[in-house]
């Protein structure tokens, strides 16, 4: 383990294969809980151009080599090695002024984030390089002009700036996404805390399982880098709006409309439901969120709550509950056990929350903290960032402007009464778009009404009650199968969102032409491509079956009998099977028809093949529709078609989706579904796989 | 109708439910074939603030009381109502230098275009005012805290600015998606063809369908209107990539993260495949196509055929079939049905093109053509704004630059040959990004090369041949169900794609909670969500039906007589439910199973209710998994609970989802899936709903 606490460590960046200390004196960063200098930044030097092209040449190809499936398994194991080394994580974690609980988010929470990308992957992507989307679109009546949506990864670099205040968890949200898809990173760490990205950076080179180029850092200012981005190269950016902003309308991203993601800080708000008095179990979950919201990281997090919207009734109530709680928090050096809070990452931060207050409180009143008094149980008060959490109260938030729109990033809330749920959400709103809202309530209809109000001006709605109070994550936390980032302040960007986030790095590209060439574009059969007979297709393992591979079967009669005996055997009576009047009283019947089920067991009993074989199992049915009613004397025939081949890594088995089309004797498609099966990679089976 | 040919027409806006005349004297429009004054443009005096205010206020509050499907329904019933009137349409869009064929993807593309959106919104959402969007995430691993997707309208006005090339379909194709989304428009169609759009705004109002605020039309500038845009409303913008990176760096658009859509025109290149030599079917095709996107429209389409990329040994062959078919257009007044090619929109345009000419010219050659000479076989061809196809041929395509950059709005194109696909990929990606691309080939393995070599690229590629030579749309035409927009030089732009363009009008929004109030908010039941028991939920129509009404049902055992009594009867005597050996030889099974088509069968006939009832059909079942295997003896549960009610607009029933959950006697679960089907409104039948 490096020994931070004695020696600056002068960091380095990682660009072009190498690591490189920047030229010149460089920066000093500071330890936010003593003040003396943690680390030294500069990337003076560096030929920022160069790096990126080298990601996108070395890094790219290497990465679209791969498929989806190997990238994620390359995340997964990448995740549970930096799971095992995240006690040093945490270790040099502390210079930023955050507790070890503080940190928790950062580092497991970043850490999980990873292995969270790397598991969705491969449940809920195929194992390929070109990824389909949505159904195959008729574009012609006769069939014979299809098309459909594929995505492929952008042929540029992702450039990732991320904010301060998550310097691991910002980092592998975006690299994690980004990497899934194909695409090499390029990661530049706001500098306060760059020190504890550059040591992960490391620890996760080190491992030597990225190819080669797939992940470049940059430690100190972004020099020209950005003059030198192209239309297929992503810059995600986290941060203050005013840095987005400029970020945003750079020139060369605007020129090349290059793609840009922001996630600012905003001014998110929660509510306490009317029926959520001071009696109930939300009224306590609620301050109790409140006071951890405005103490955790000392209120450094983008998704804290700032504006606290009550119902007029409980205002006093609630003021007073929290201030007793906020008056609990003790404040102290982050690796001091009896510290709830820790320090702000600057005294530059702290200057400026005190600044935002003095604007806040022109319109509002101070209830509770002192923004120029601290008192600590471990530190200096004045060498280290420490500062009171700071409650104000807004008298009349319909008309004021500073509570809704300046942002004290610290510390800090305001409470604002609201008289009925109509005015809770257009204060909600007033923020003008926000990262995350909540609203703590146990009433469903006060749950459907707020959510429904607000959900346009925010990415993320927390609703907060009795039946969660355990197992919510909390209003604070961006998790990595849900939408992250909002609307209007908040930057309008997206990110993570589940495979919605891997899918931000690839480019979505519709494709048009017949169904043989766009069957051979996107790897998987399409109606009207070409089809191959013979050999029963359930007899080829994964190492023989091809997409196309086709049996179509004997016709069999489905007769009354049938019909009869299937409704006793397995219980079915229902009056469309069984009586003749009620069937022709129904809309969609001329008389009684075949069962559903029915159809769909004998078309198995016409296409399975009875003997051991490749096929393991018929794991599942999607999309089955029954199009035309089967009446008796009818005459059904199946074709089965292996429409897509999924073959697992690190098994010895994979997934087969068959076109299974039940047609009659007048050759109306009445049945339509995927059969999905397990099928072996060989046969006879090779254990060892 | 409106005497078009003979006095300028003054046009007006629509703001404030309203028609205002501009004031001043306004700006003269020529008719592009006589140049003659055609119109008077001038949106002087307009309050644009005002206007955005009422959009958002009046149209906002009318369009959010609708449901998807009622908002679609009045799409269609205005799209119905358009096709009747279009030779108007027709008659007015002559004066743009439009032939009819040209004016056929405008005006009837332009109205199809609705339809099909009014169509798809109907078939592929729900009719409901809140949008689900994938699954429900389970974010506890006790179920009492999950999340999910929302989609809700915009809360803003959606500014459409539209280019002059297609006043009708430019309109349509955006007010499409944002009605239905919603959302409000403000239309402002390019000053050069604005009579065109606001004659069919004039009869859309006319209809009195759209609520109240939902459509307002600018003729003229935009004046101040952009610098009152806000978080919640969304600008596209189609026209020059210049126009384009002015509007979006426009500061209150960057200050409000203003959802911000770009389609610019773009290089747009295509590609004759090496197995496609002059005597091949592709090759003829590719001839056609690339005459046709030069000359229709004078070539003034952003997705017509800048680049023409040809192997080498076809080059000349290429030169001299397309010289020969561009010898062939006559060209001359719109309406002249002799002339196969009409004019520019505006003799500023020819000049425009013609400079852009010289500056192509100084790295390629003319091999067809003179700019600065054109025969006509009707009207002056100095006094309107025609002129001859120009083809020119660059010897060095990969190292010029202007042939790649330079666009000659007007019917241009370039002939570059390349030597091996990989070259042709790589000349194709120097457009930097385009709407679209095309290639023309027979041979699979060529189009999977090419096609997946530039999709990053575009944002729709064609694939051209013989089998989709009678079918296909071709080239030019973006449709309704796929993307239209492309990365990079494009815009970086996405529209249409079906529903995804419905969704651009939306915030997508991740909801947490516990199943029960995220249930109140989705309206749809979730997993651990309340629910009720009582009478059969089969006996309850649409009126008395509610999320969450469930049926627990007996027990029944399957025994091994049973499943070969199935096996024998339908015939799927699949080994691994016959013999034990190799059952047991599978991965996945202990002994022998039963069938998944048995267990689905007999779960139908233990929860199915027999007697004439609402219930009218199962149409179908989707996202059947069968989970855990099945063995002689083991005794099956089903749970069925309403999951979704979705009453159909215009019938005497609706669709339900039931959720289907099926258990094993150790409460583990064997398969769960998605039973669909039709319910009545009302019980007994209404026939006359």
């Amino acid at each position: 383990m490096l020994d931070m606490q004695r020696t600056a460590r002068r960091l380095e960046s990682f660009v072009e294969g190498e690591w490189r200390a920047g030229e010149g004196e460089g920066k000093k960063l500071a330890h936010a809980g003593t003040g003396e200098t943690h680390a030294i930044i500069s990337s003076e030097g560096i030929d920022f151009k160069a790096a990126l092209e080298w990601g996108r040449e070395v890094g790219g190809t290497g990465l679209r080599r791969l498929t989806i499936h190997e990238r994620a398994l390359m995340l997964k194991d990448i995740g549970l090695r930096l799971m095992e080394m995240k006690d040093e994580f945490h270790a040099e974690s502390l210079a930023t002024g955050a507790t070890p609980k503080d940190a928790w988010p950062d580092i497991d929470g970043g850490i999980g984030t990873m292995l969270t990308f790397a598991s969705k992957a491969r449940r809920e992507m195929f194992n390929t390089r070109v990824l389909t989307e949505g159904p195959v679109e008729q574009l012609s009546r006769d069939g014979s002009f299809v098309g459909q949506h594929i995505l492929m990864p952008l042929r540029g670099i992702a450039i990732h700036i991320n904010a301060f205040n998550f310097p691991v968890w910002g980092m592998l949200e975006k690299i994690s996404p980004a990497l899934i898809a194909g695409m090499p990173c390029i990661v530049k760490p706001a500098s306060q805390t760059a020190y504890v990205t550059e040591l992960v950076v490391r620890r996760m080179l080190e491992m030597n399982i990225l190819p080669e180029g797939a992940l470049q850092l940059i430690c100190g200012g972004v020099g020209d880098m950005l003059d030198h981005v192209t239309g297929q190269d992503a810059v995600t950016f986290t941060g203050s709006a005013s840095t987005g902003q400029m970020l945003r309308t750079h020139p060369a991203i605007v020129a090349n409309s290059t793609r840009f993601t922001m996630e600012a800080d905003s001014l998110n708000a929660t509510i306490l439901g009317p029926d959520a008095g001071p009696d109930t179990p939300e009224f306590d979950l609620f301050v109790k969120e409140v006071a951890r919201e405005m103490t955790a990281k000392a209120g450094q997090k983008c998704t804290a709550i700032r504006r606290v919207l009550v119902p007029s009734q409980f205002e006093d109530a609630v003021i007073k509950a929290l201030s007793d709680r906020l008056a609990g928090t003790a404040i102290g050096l982050p690796d001091d056990k009896n510290a709830r809070m820790g320090a702000l990452a600057s005294r530059g931060d702290r200057d400026d929350v005190r600044a935002k207050i003095a604007d806040i409180a022109r319109e509002a009143e101070i209830v509770f903290g002192d923004p120029s008094q601290v008192q600590v149980v471990s530190g200096d008060a004045e060498k280290g960032a420490f500062m009171s959490p700071v409650l104000l109260r807004c008298a009349d938030p319909m008309s004021a402007i500073a509570p809704h729109e300046v942002e004290a990033f610290g510390p800090v809330a305001t409470v604002m009464a609201y008289d009925d749920i109509d005015q809770a959400v257009e204060l909600a709103r007033k923020g003008k778009g926000s990262l995350v809202s909540s609203v703590f309530t146990n009433d469903p209809d006060v749950a459907a009404q707020t959510v429904l109000g607000m959900a346009s001006f925010h990415g993320r709605v927390l609703i907060g009650n009795r039946d969660s109070a355990k197992s919510s994550t909390g209003h604070g936390s961006p998790l990595a199968p849900l939408v992250h980032g909002g609307p209007g302040r908040a930057g309008g960007g997206e990110e993570m969102g589940g495979i919605r986030g891997v899918k931000h790095f690839m480019q979505r590209t519709a494709i048009q032409g017949s169904p043989r060439l766009l069957s051979a574009v996107t790897g998987a059969w399409i109606e009207g491509a070409p089809h191959q007979t013979g050999e029963h297709p359930f007899r080829k393992s994964l190492a023989e079956l091809r997409i196309g591979d086709q049996i179509v079967t004997e016709a069999r009669e489905i007769t009354r009998e049938d019909v009869e005996h299937f409704a006793h055997f397995t219980g079915d009576t229902f009056y469309a099977h069984m009586d003749s009047d009620s069937a022709k009283a129904n809309p969609f019947f001329e008389d009684r028809v075949a069962h559903g089920y029915l159809i769909a067991s004998f078309a198995a009993g016409l296409f399975v093949h009875p003997d051991p074989g490749p096929v393991l199992a018929n794991y599942g049915v999607d999309n089955l529709r029954f199009l035309v009613p089967v009446y008796f004397g009818d005459t059904l025939q199946v074709r089965l078609t292996c429409r897509h081949i999924n073959p697992r890594e690190n098994a010895i088995y994979g997934e087969v989706r068959w076109d299974c089309r039940v047609t009659n004797q007048k050759d109306e498609v009445v049945a339509q579904y995927d059969v999905l099966t397990m099928v072996a990679k060989t046969w006879p089976l090779e254990e060892d796989a």
